[in-house]
């Protein structure tokens, strides 16, 4: 499909996606942060979670889904934690504060923990992970969707919970470990890009209502719908299962904001925000150098496929970053549907593509 | 294997382990403490982290490689974290004087997290997770080992890492969420034991020399050995790889005691404890009633398998642990002759078999 991929240099893509946030109804600073992190979303290669995501957004704007004005609220607070309703403004303007705040906290007390309620779609977590990680902290991010019920617990064919990410920065002495992944076998967002593309899933991640796993993408949307199964499948599923119930208690029990008050807010997250400030434990480059040594070892261990050696975390989004600055942001011919809706509905003129688009 | 079932009433078997442990060496408050949490583990259901490292423990004192009396020392603290150094005493003697302390903290600031280096081989981290829910805590819980390389990075076949377990606990109006999985496809301890009883693993969890996937435990002691893989095995192994970075990154380096520090430490770890009090985000009753809606979804949940309904976490260890200090704790004929071993070892006898074995 890469002769379908249509390219824009980044800083009219940016451009672009500020303004249509701005007359669909945001603040310049709002505007701002939402346009620059959906696009760090795809600059990072997570294209389910980027500028596809502006169309909602600009909806929710319009809608008064999401606020294109205001500050969190203060719900409650300690020395490292601090709990915050967002009231519905954008993920992308209140995730950032969030790790600025948690940052603040964590080098007074060791670590500064934010979680958060009624914030709207926080969009990819792997674009808000340098935050933190330049400033030499470990980060952990997870948020859950007290709308949405797609990921059965392990043993059941029923959907319950929503397919939830997890994502960790750890800096190092080189490029900053950047971990992004969902506790299901798969997230909504790739079944719905599956089936955009009309090709199977890359293995059965999903439970029909009759109990059957299966790889087809249009299973998810029949009526009744599969559910997407907890990472560790069949055997293992337990662990996944596990390790969601352990983001849904830390995303929306902790922000006593679940399924119950939020089962009608769309696609709204709660959020948990971790940083460590590790120089609270010992010094700061000692620190690195564990990190150092620790991704060395990975570098070096011999791969199964010796064309195809170990990569850490993050290595492979941070390169498609750097291409993607220099050669254009790609967008497939589905996306690029979504970006034209986005256009015709608040009225901006997209970029022109670059000449070398193919 | 059921007929081949030895049981021993709780009390007995608790003061044959408390015994020995204080004729290998331990002070009686130590001693106390390693006794109860190994036979915590077996009474959940953990046999692999349970008494049968009686044995080991009693050598390691015997040996001076786990300190008899002592305290850990502080390396390093802020409001709501610290650092301790274990000095090798034994983990069960160390980690619930840190989920003490961890919970102080979070009293005052809303979390406490305390890292540990040094500490002697910690067993099961299920066993300790009722320290904190009993006080309406959540606690989380990881550790690895300096000293052993068993699990390979995603897309390697050279072990690397150890297999690392994260546990979860979590209190609400009944009985508490108690979470205790590997990151990896499954522990060396159950590899041990597959062995031990000759069978093959469930599933294919170990990645030979050759790069092959494999459920043959007897692979993982050939020489080279194959390597347990992380959890997701084969295409989705990468989030495993993930979150055994995620918990070396939280024990070995934070605690700044990793590979390079701690390779010949034998079975010693590095551990992460962290307390969060739910009662610094909002009123606890509220927080227990979004735990206990989450969990009732959970159990209501239409299975697969008419006649397996959906279990809480925990749920079957609490049962077990019921059932067993009613009718006694059950060994394997495989670990009666660990703690036969045992008893030669330190020469303290052990209890009588309860009549009713079988």
């Amino acid at each position: 499909m890469s002769s379908a991929v249509t390219r824009f240099d980044y800083r009219q893509l940016l451009q672009w996606a500020d303004e249509s946030l701005q007359q669909a109804g945001a603040s310049g600073e709002i505007a701002r942060h939402v346009a620059f992190y959906l696009l760090e979303g795809d600059l990072l290669g997570y294209s389910t979670h980027g500028l596809i995501r502006l169309l909602n957004n600009c909806q929710w704007l319009q809608q008064g889904k999401s606020l294109g004005k205001g500050q969190p609220t203060v719900v409650s607070e300690r020395a490292a934690v601090a709990h915050w309703d967002a009231n519905h403004l954008p993920g992308p303007y209140v995730v950032p504060q969030a790790i600025e705040a948690a940052t603040a906290m964590a080098k007074q007390a060791g670590t500064g923990t934010i979680v958060i309620r009624r914030s709207q779609h926080i969009a990819a977590l792997a674009a808000y992970l340098s935050l933190a990680t330049e400033q030499g902290m470990v980060v952990s991010l997870m948020c859950s969707t007290p709308g949405q019920r797609a990921v059965a617990p392990f043993g059941s064919k029923q959907a319950i919970f929503s397919p939830n990410p997890f994502a960790l920065g750890v800096p190092s002495s080189g490029q900053p470990l950047l971990l992004d992944i969902s506790f299901s076998m798969t997230a909504a967002g790739k079944v719905r890009q599956a089936k955009a593309n009309d090709v199977a899933l890359p293995y059965q991640a999903l439970i029909t209502e009759q109990g059957e796993w299966t790889d087809d993408p249009a299973s998810f949307f029949a009526e009744p719908p599969s559910a997407i199964a907890p990472l560790g499948g069949q055997k293992l599923g337990y662990k996944g299962y596990g390790l969601t119930l352990f983001s849904e208690i830390l995303t929306m029990a902790l922000s006593q904001y679940g399924r119950r008050q939020g089962g009608n807010d769309g696609d709204a997250n709660s959020v948990w925000v971790q940083v460590i400030d590790p120089s609270a434990f010992g010094p700061q480059k000692a620190f690195l150098q564990q990190v150092d040594d620790m991704l060395e070892d990975c570098r070096q261990a011999t791969p199964i496929d010796a064309n195809e050696p170990v990569r850490i975390p993050g290595q492979r989004a941070l390169q498609r970053k750097a291409q993607q600055l220099k050669q254009g942001v790609a967008y497939s011919a589905a996306t690029m549907k979504v970006l034209q809706r986005c256009e015709e509905l608040v009225g901006v003129t997209l970029p022109t593509a670059l000449s070398d688009g193919a």
